[in-house]
């Protein structure tokens, strides 16, 4: 029987996390562990080794549900970069428990390029999302007793829009009335749960500058409106200090290991859809301070994790992308050129080629951001020689660097032909694509006609109240985190490809004032998932002894 | 300026865990260190010793505003055991960080009697109540997703009797209408959510006995009831492993230290009431292991705590308790004798002597359990000289060993003279006072008529019908945990001293199939706490060093 994922993972002999910091010359004083493979690494404690590593960004194609493998390329690159003698890190998403209960599948990598110790990081890991959980929960329960104690602050309860959230698939959390019962227990409101990952205060995990600065973020979120239409924040309800105490350790970066025994920093994982997508700031720096090339990633493609990543994450935090790999498989290539999923192994280099036009349109996506990329092609069983070789030959016709990778099966040894070629591409000067004192308008718009080939931006009529709003409380230069569908470039899920000149939508248009960016809304965003007909809970099992079965 | 608890916890400079342990010879393989400071314990890794340790129980009498510190005391004492050359630990509950956000007042002893890192243990700690949060609310996830997929096992929307949890304190969960806005989103339904310390998960993990055992009390939970009104339970949801799983770590007992040193053993904290409120049986178990002495406590007086210790801890756990402490303070013995708050710094010999007859009842209490008390007299800057001689000749007459501590502001130092007597006075033979076999009413008897003193035991109609299922279902075996107010022997909370006679109204009996007790409800009990006008959590900070303020 083949080895799942979860096999693997527990097979492996994991070095003491104290070896894996002493790679990067993590000091024991800046080091918590958390049992013998986790840790914690306090970045005021780092030494300044008087230069900073080269950042790499991994991004993919659009998603397929044939599946790319972006983080299983990020884990093998590193670990082959490590291979070639180079001090590397990997800096990833946390992710998030909820889904592992309910779809199988998960987020730190796969085969022999996973982050471990796979299990623990996939549960409660070091409770960050729980420690999440907690602030923004307190943070309702505040608000509600603070309308239900006299409210001093004239909030109006219908326009408090502050959110719970729970890190479970919970579809019935999604919809729910609260303070039912009577006097003695609250206000009734119409309200909702979010998952975790999409809780204002997981993006201002991901942005924040330490403890001053975090402090800062979380006084600066608003909760609501006053029955005057006037912004509430959480510094107002005299909230910061006891949130910032309670996320005084999920704002430290984690550390633990690949396969290959590559150091990983895996901290922050806020949606990727709703929130910039990526890892914390916090540990990419982390991983800059230690080591001298880093690969870190951002959620789906060029058009939402990318894009964010370089307006939003490297503006906030002034990094430098030195190098981008763009992760592609044939099979989603051919699933793009309009292959049934069920179709996939079959050999169709017309597919592929009609298919390849979403790669292209990531590649071009990311020389807008000034960097040049490298095209992971990351290799399935069932890709055929001919496959391969019209991959070949497109990229040097295109005129982009292509590698093949056989990082699932080989680890670190199956990515060194594309760490080769990440090495030699490295460069400097990567830029944002807009300027957020040009307003939030111009901002949509850059993003819409050259990263997502829009023809226009359509504003709802509750877009355009929320704009004025935006104005009205000086929120309108701000970055924008556009939320769109993952699987398309355009707002419609189910244009592949590459479309042109389409329409994008904006519905909404939310302030994040914590975060520091305006989420613009297109289409319909579901914060919080459902558990399917089977939920993975039900393989879920460990034995006596601890070992664990049917997590992936 | 007088220091705070927060204060005098951050000034102390803690041995590193690794340090804690050896003191108890815990090897390395069976210490999971959680940063520096904190760990938690594999009890399958600990070396047969040949022997076990003595266990001595502190209890209290009934609470008043007045204070008594039975954590503190506890606390003091272990340190004064150790101090006494002593091989002792200290056994505790976890903290519920809900209240920490609401009223002023930790769980964690005070003065230079704490456990600590104190801010730590009261927040996140090793993340045990998160877990038990996450495991909690995936499985009202399942169940509703089973519901919403088909109801294949014809569940009754109805008659689903688990509830969501959440560590929070917030009144407006307490009643709430979930799965709103469509047949997409679930099936609407009206619950509620209780405090995570009120999960019967959280009493679960207090009495399991390792994985399997966990895994079987998991399965065994009742979450509702078939139109047929046959109970379903999570082992039919297919949810036992998956919970499970998210339990593996939340399982092992936490390692602490107290400010003298000594090992403390953190872990589990179910409500003292309508639970068994005490530290999990496992780290009794695990201090028991290694420790010559171990003190642990039981929420409340001998009437909740204490009684559920010796009914359903011990006999669970085949515990000995070689000995008991009930603490008592001169101001809480006034308050017991009609002093009013205000006036309790004020000599009152008489109120005292009134008041007496509280702390008396507490001392025939633990008799019925087979063992002698010791009565800890913790002594307040405003007790007098003459209010102490009066305690002195009190116990001499009414033939108590009682022993003054100063353990609050002299550490295990104020402990000494208590620690001689508690050695002087250990034995054997400790029992619980009824037999479950014979079934749930007479164990109702038992307690309320030996240890209550009431005269007569009501059923409610609900409790009738109650009755009448337990039996049908065969559950009226069980051992009951009666959830009474803590402030009287009696059902009315303002019945203070020792009341005769009285009639306890059995309003609700709730079968709790996992942690494996029924819950006898007598009066309202509020499962979710709200914050107060001014909650503590705007009096909390934390500067840009991480130094806390306001915690207490």
């Amino acid at each position: 029987m083949a080895l799942t994922d979860v096999d693997i993972a527990q097979d492996h002999t994991l070095e003491p996390i104290q070896d894996i910091a002493a790679k990067l010359d993590i000091p024991a004083e800046a080091l918590h562990p958390y049992g013998t493979d986790k840790a914690k690494v306090d970045p005021t404690k780092l030494p300044d080794r008087g230069k900073k590593g080269k950042l790499v960004l991994v991004t993919g194609i659009s998603p397929t549900p044939a599946g790319e493998g972006k983080s299983t390329v990020l884990i093998g690159l590193a670990d082959a970069l490590s291979r070639l003698g180079h001090r590397a890190a990997a800096a990833l998403r946390e992710p998030s428990q909820g889904p592992v209960m309910g779809i199988k599948g998960g987020a730190c990598g796969g085969g022999y390029s996973q982050i471990v110790p796979m299990a623990d990081i996939n549960l409660h890991f070091t409770g960050d999302f729980h420690a999440i959980s907690a602030a923004t929960n307190t943070l309702a329960a505040l608000v509600d007793n603070h309308i239900h104690q006299g409210n001093r602050l004239n909030i109006d309860p219908r326009q408090v829009t502050w959110q719970r959230c729970i890190d479970v698939n919970d579809r019935a959390l999604r919809g729910v009335v609260t303070g039912l019962g009577g006097r003695a227990h609250g206000v009734p409101a119409e309200t909702s749960f979010t998952i975790t990952a999409a809780s204002e205060i997981m993006a201002v995990i991901g942005l924040a500058d330490g403890l001053a600065d975090l402090k800062e973020r979380l006084a600066a979120i608003t909760v609501g409106y006053t029955y005057d239409g006037e912004p509430v924040t959480a510094g107002e309800l005299g909230a910061a200090g006891a949130l910032t105490v309670l996320l005084k350790d999920a704002v430290l970066p984690n550390l633990v290991q690949t396969l290959g025994g590559t150091p990983a920093f895996v901290h922050g994982g806020p949606f990727a859809n709703i929130a910039h997508g990526c890892n914390t700031l916090a540990a990419t720096r982390a991983a800059l301070d230690c080591a001298d090339i880093v690969c870190t990633e951002a959620g789906f493609g060029s058009d939402l994790g990318a894009e964010k990543f370089f307006d939003i994450k490297s503006r906030a935090g002034d990094l430098d992308v030195a190098g981008t790999v763009v992760v592609a498989t044939i099979r989603s290539l051919k699933y793009n050129g309009g292959v049934d999923r069920a179709d996939l192994d079959a050999e169709d280099v017309d597919a592929l080629a009609r298919g390849v036009a979403n790669l292209e349109r990531h590649v071009e996506n990311i020389r807008h951001f000034g960097v040049e990329p490298v095209v992971a092609l990351n290799l399935f069983p069932s890709d055929t020689e001919a496959e391969r070789r019209w991959m070949a030959d497109w990229a040097r016709e295109f005129g982009v660097e292509l590698a093949e990778a056989e990082v699932w099966g080989k680890g670190g040894a199956g990515g060194e032909a594309l760490a080769e070629k990440v090495l030699a591409g490295l460069g400097e000067g990567s830029h944002p694509i807009y300027d957020p004192a040009d307003g939030v308008e111009n901002a949509i718009e850059r993003v819409a006609f050259l990263i997502y080939h829009a023809g226009r931006v359509e504003y709802s009529r509750r877009a355009e109240k929320d704009l004025a709003a935006l104005k009205a409380n000086g929120w309108d230069k701000l970055p924008v985190c556009i939320s769109k569908t993952q699987y398309s470039f355009s707002d419609d899920p189910h244009a592949l490809g590459a479309p042109e000149n389409h329409t994008l939508h904006v519905r909404e248009l939310v302030p994040r004032t914590g975060a520091g960016f305006v989420v613009a809304l297109t289409g319909d965003v579901m914060t919080m998932p459902g558990l399917p007909k089977k939920p993975a809970a039900e393989n879920i099992d460990i034995d006596a002894d601890g070992r664990i079965t049917g997590l992936f």
